[in-house]
């Protein structure tokens, strides 16, 4: 399969022509949220970026499987004060189900991608519902000599495996400068250094998420899942790995060490990362305690928030820069996305109902091929939405009857917009049913009370317009004495 | 905690009162959906019987824990006619994946429920994801000898087992009458008797959904699902078990049986069974290829039906039956349905609308006894509903002014409605949006003809009152030469 796309490697640090295993297919693996809390704009800004690349790959014509993980196994712990043997004595309906909080957030995140309208991976495998496959991959790894027990705990020898291979090669970093900087936490662990990271931790009394192992009673080490549920569902080598920047390192570090030193084969062909949403130049955290979640941005109620913004101008904001670049969260930003955003749409109404004139005053075709030069360009979603709005002056000018353009060229050009803003950046008519219902009952009563003016005036013409047409679309009226009542059959 | 609640008990043939274990707490597992396709209105049926069960007990205090699950472990082969080195020799991505399959109908199924109405259980397990905890039960029931190994597979010694227990008790079947009519698939199976059933099945090469065990490389049997889960969040002893009428037998006779055999004695306090939807006496199902999808039933697109029925119109028409009552299909009774919501619905935005005026004529507490009674007894949802359309004929006289109602009766009763139709019934006002601007756009049209009439009549103080009162609602009119257009800002 042809294509002109180049996407940038995190591993080579440059842009590489994207050519996939085995095309038609393409296989993504993407890192998605720990479900402990509600989702905050940072998440929105990861699904986002690789929702695009979902979708232009599959605009372009590749069968995409697209696998994004949901992080269940955490840390959850009992109520240590209780002490363990209350906690034993409780029935089981009485004690916290880590299950249960985890099915809640995990339906509310769902909740805020369907409005943000990201298309749903193919595949959303939770980490809970794959022990066997981490519990086989830390077996692999053991008998190839690249992990040890310490404790009923099974940690990976970063030192081991980086003799034979290379511990850091994606995020550049020296396994003499970690020791360095990390040698004052020795002597009170259970690793032999302190850079060894777990595939394996044994539970202790108060971890409520545990399975049987022939280590001990415990759960899996956080870097396992991805890869052991990457290789299920694409295979010991696949296209594209892609996560936020700050996953890069420990996180993407791991899964590469933990492929390599169970398969003796690296899985990744292209390693993706989007920037991070900072605010006054700060990462978005839970830890910073700067975070503003989703719901709070829709709803506009948190102090760092002028207003609500909607989803679409989440989105669009989101893709106003490049998913490589930082993105500084302001109010002022989110205002100019909110009539970015309206300004794109109602460009696009105002094309999809343009005329033909006669001869084109402007090249459509190679508009079209700008447009398709900024997404093959590393996804350039800017450079793209930039594009549109110099085509919008055109169809501003088209409309005004100052261009023309011949019926092809507007062809092409509709089904250009058509395809990129909605297809391609995810963008949609916004859900305007509640306002549509108050603007409608708003102009019902106007048009009513026009009908009474019209009866006093002794105007039944207009008068019996009004009732009738209302009738014919299904908006009956009773005349009261002192006005009237309608409702809508 | 005090409630006057009674279940109907498959177990015991009769209506008893409830009493949970560990009461405020109820522990409810639900046996969910197969996703190798649609749901239809059999599962619909299923789903909003026990979202009834959930919400009353949720509505008289109890802190439920609500489990259903969701069957993803099938028996999805691959195409046998490529054999067994093709398929071996294609990509991993390039072999169908059962996890794409079930992760496109699971969500699906969950739009469904969401158009439906129906409240989201508190943990909706997969079978797929809880293959060690059914790997460890069927290690139990083995070592308590009541499981034997045939070619890899595991099977249940029904035999045994009823030796000591009685296989049979809740459907009332007797080992002897199966061994009877089962005897002919004897002498080719693997199984010691006909009626054992797999605890584990060795996977064939065709087989692409598969965990390593002790016994095979193979799969759970289909009972221990549910077992397995509604132990592992509810406990080794729970309140209720729900299901189809059609899963009385084997389904649950055999979790039953595996619960004993694996911990020594019963799960489930109250067995509930919803009864099942027919057409034309028959019941409703994929194999008899008589089946409505409810996404059919959402658009008309079905031989079947003569028209579409919205979400709560098949809410109504399921609720208007006892959930253990046959229910036939019939575009007919859907009519009536959608009539009889319709009706409740206005006379609950009348009752609303409704002003005290006096002594009531009518007593509201005998009649919100009469409600709650109802319900009481084993969720006899008609008869509440016919409770509730006697009411609205008061509602009715009230708001002609032919009753009177007071003050506090009047609150009790808006209380009534709200609670019953709304919470616990789970009826709710039908999104129009779609409806909604269509008619928008019809009513501004005709407003802005009025407009233009009293224009040309000059008739200037209706015109600008007109084209104001639009720009306040945030319509934005602009006069055309031809006429006019309009958008809403």
């Amino acid at each position: 399969m042809e294509n002109n796309l180049n996407i940038y490697n995190t591993l080579t640090r440059s842009k590489e022509k994207f050519e996939p295993h085995t095309p038609p297919h393409v296989g993504m693996y993407v890192c998605g949220p720990t479900v402990y809390g509600d989702a905050h704009l940072g998440h929105a800004r990861a699904s986002i970026s690789f929702d695009i690349v979902f979708r232009y790959l599959k605009y372009i014509g590749y069968k995409v499987r697209y696998v994004s993980n949901i992080t269940d196994v955490g840390h959850l712990e009992n109520d240590a004060d209780e002490g363990e043997d209350k906690i034993a004595k409780k029935a089981r309906l009485e004690q916290l189900e880590p299950m249960e909080i985890v099915h809640h957030f995990t339906n509310r995140y769902y909740e805020n991608m369907n409005m943000l309208n990201i298309e749903r991976p193919s595949i959303e495998p939770r980490a809970s519902g794959h022990i066997p496959e981490q519990l086989e991959m830390v077996q692999e790894i053991f008998k190839n000599g690249f992990a040890y027990e310490s404790n009923g705990s099974v940690y990976f020898d970063v030192k081991k495996y980086n003799e034979k291979h290379n511990y850091g090669k994606l995020s550049g970093r020296k396994i003499e400068d970690l020791l360095e900087t990390t040698r004052q936490l020795e002597g009170q662990s259970e690793k032999r250094n302190s850079f060894d990271f777990a595939l394996w931790k044994k539970a202790d009394t108060r971890h409520i998420m545990r399975w049987k192992s022939e280590w001990s009673d415990g759960f899996p080490g956080w870097h396992l899942e991805c890869s052991a549920m990457g290789m299920k569902y694409l295979g010991k080598k696949f296209d594209i790995h892609g996560g936020g920047l700050d996953l890069q390192f420990p996180h993407h570090e791991c899964e590469i060490a933990q492929s390599v030193a169970a398969n003796g084969e690296e899985a990744v062909k292209y390693w993706m990362h989007n920037n991070l949403i900072t605010i006054d130049g700060k990462k978005m955290s839970k830890s910073l305690n700067n975070f503003i979640t989703l719901y709070d941005m829709f709803s506009g109620e948190n102090n760092l928030l002028e207003k609500a913004y909607s989803p679409m101008t989440i989105r669009f904001f989101i893709l106003q820069a490049h998913y490589r670049s930082p993105l500084d969260f302001s109010n002022e930003a989110l205002k100019a996305a909110e009539k970015g955003y309206a300004k794109l749409m109602t460009g696009i109404k105002t094309l999809n109902k343009l005329e033909a004139t006669g001869d084109s005053d402007f090249d459509v075709k190679d508009f079209a091929k700008k447009c398709f030069k900024a997404l093959d360009d590393d996804f350039n979603t800017p450079i793209l939405i930039a594009n549109l709005f110099d085509g919008i002056k055109h169809i501003n000018s088209i409309a005004a009857g100052k261009e023309k353009i011949e019926a092809n060229d507007l062809f092409l050009l509709q089904n250009l917009y058509n395809d990129l803003a909605l297809t391609v950046l995810g963008l949609q008519k916004e859900e305007e049913s509640k306002e549509d219902s108050k603007v409608l009952d708003n102009v019902i009563d106007l048009l009513l009370n026009i009908r009474l003016d019209a009866k006093k005036n002794k105007d039944f013409a207009t008068s019996d317009k009004i009732r009738n047409q209302l009738t014919e679309m299904g908006v009956i009226v009773k005349d009261k004495k002192d006005g009237f009542e309608w409702e809508i059959k």
